[in-house]
């Protein structure tokens, strides 16, 4: 992991000034190097000896960290990880280019890794991240979004790039098609229990502890599972509440409490908890797949530490 | 050309409606598919009888697009190419999103055809861009730009996907090292002298013909060549006049007029029309180190027409 941080650093250099100090604001912020670490992960526990997972372990952290800087344009977010977003202290032009220069980064690596099924798997999920954002686009500020829709556009914009990553570990030890097959469900699933966990920890996770951190999805009109489910579970009277806040972008002080009092007594938080359970016991379940030993324990771990967030 | 054209409207294609709506907006605005001719001529002269350069030229082309959705949003425009920018039609949001997406579609594609080199070649392309947009941004609403910076900006910015979509013909077709170099630095000149007359253009070209489609880099405080030349060469009382426009953001009734006027007494538009004839006349002599016939006739035609366009 070590060596994908430094590769990270080295390829977020520039010799225009901005570039590297924006990518390292994000890339230093504190991320949790998961997508990578399951590249390295993957190849490993295949007995992969080369240094290529680590071009596209450090690729993956690339394609997520211009989705990052791109997405809080299109968010309008204010901060992310605790500090101001890139977009607040560059601007969002900045924001857009320097993303841009990350995505063109990360297929320079791909390609210096040599590894043609590789990129189609990364190339692929890259279009499938953009198309999951505009499906989000398309969905936000429509409270009557359907949960079949919901689960649509995480499983492009967040679960894809976990399964893409997982799954160019085996590709590049040249694994069996089963292998590969096993990995990337084990990502996909693990980042749609991500993404879900996400979504229940914006309105304070399951204990509903409104400390910082929490009701940007509320203020920036998203609607996630946790909202769908206390739509759709609640009263019609309630229905003015959401079109107000998530339609009509209309959050007053107060309201990030009442949405929660209202996905309490519909128990959509605690039941979008146990859809991200149900999808970490299905990681669990195709790590069977893969070649067992240290890593597939840290694997296996990794979706542990993922659902644990809320607990 | 027109193999070219089908494959880039079935990829600009998604089951999100929006994305295909953006794209054909664009993709169908009579652009000049100058860029993906330069790959089709370049590979064809060479020899090349696959149709891997088809995936190619509409790879360049969509790369172009993706830029132009981005630049959009960077330079706050509100035309593009005689219609409404994207930005203005769907919101900035969609052309950041929909732009990530054709350039994911547009490594697809060049994945698809399967040349480690080409991929190089347009993925190294893909984070120069993005870094002269950068450049381009520090440069903006700085009157102190010299000259040889502005040159490295349109350099990364526009001339290096000239370069690259005219490089990756030969090298489709596996031709000679030197025949790649030459077709290389056909393009690099090529997309110089094309942005000097864009340039010129904008000021209402040689003759100051300030119709529609004028004034656009005066309004976006932009420093291009006629700015920087106006400026160096004209009175330190003109200074407060750039300053306003260009720095403060100032532009008023009348100022478009009189940034000419200033461009005109100090031969600013014509030396920068020179420059493009000799960036025109270097694209021609490049072509010198391809093969002759037909194709490379049409190239020659290429550097003609885009110097015609300021005549």
């Amino acid at each position: 992991m070590s060596a994908v941080n430094e590769l990270i650093l080295s390829k977020a250099g520039s010799n225009v000034d901005l570039i590297p100090e924006i990518a390292r604001h994000l890339i230093s912020s504190g991320g949790k190097r998961l997508r990578p670490m399951l590249t390295l992960a993957m190849a490993e526990l295949c007995g992969y000896r080369g240094d290529g997972h680590v071009g596209l372990a450090a690729s993956v952290e690339f394609m997520h960290t211009a989705t990052l800087l791109h997405d809080d344009v299109v968010d309008e977010s204010d901060m992310r990880r605790g500090k101001l977003a890139a977009r607040k202290l560059w601007g969002n032009q900045a924001s857009v280019l320097v993303g841009d220069y990350l995505l063109g980064q990360a297929f320079k690596m791909m390609v210096d890794v040599g590894s043609l099924d590789a990129l189609r798997i990364l190339s692929g999920a890259s279009a499938v991240i953009a198309e999951g954002e505009v499906m989000q686009l398309g969905a936000a500020q429509d409270i009557g979004t359907t949960e079949a829709r919901y689960m649509d556009v995480i499983e492009a914009k967040t679960a894809a790039l976990f399964a893409a990553a997982a799954e160019v570990g085996p590709v590049i030890a040249e694994a069996d098609a089963s292998v590969r097959a096993s990995a990337r469900n084990y990502g996909m699933a693990l980042g749609l229990a991500f993404q879900l966990v996400d979504d229940v920890l914006d309105y304070g996770g399951s204990a509903s502890d409104l400390g910082k951190d929490t009701g940007d999805d509320l203020r920036e009109g998203k609607i996630t599972l946790p909202v769908i489910l206390a739509i759709q579970r609640g009263q019609e009277a309630d229905r003015a509440f959401w079109r107000r806040c998530l339609e009509e972008r209309d959050v007053r002080d107060g309201d990030l409490e009442q949405a929660v009092a209202l996905m309490r007594s519909t128990d959509a938080l605690a039941d979008t908890v146990t859809r991200a359970r149900d999808f970490g016991a299905e990681a669990l379940a195709a790590l069977d797949g893969v070649p067992a030993g240290a890593h597939r324990d840290a694997l296996a771990e990794a979706v542990d530490f993922c659902i644990a967030r809320i607990s």
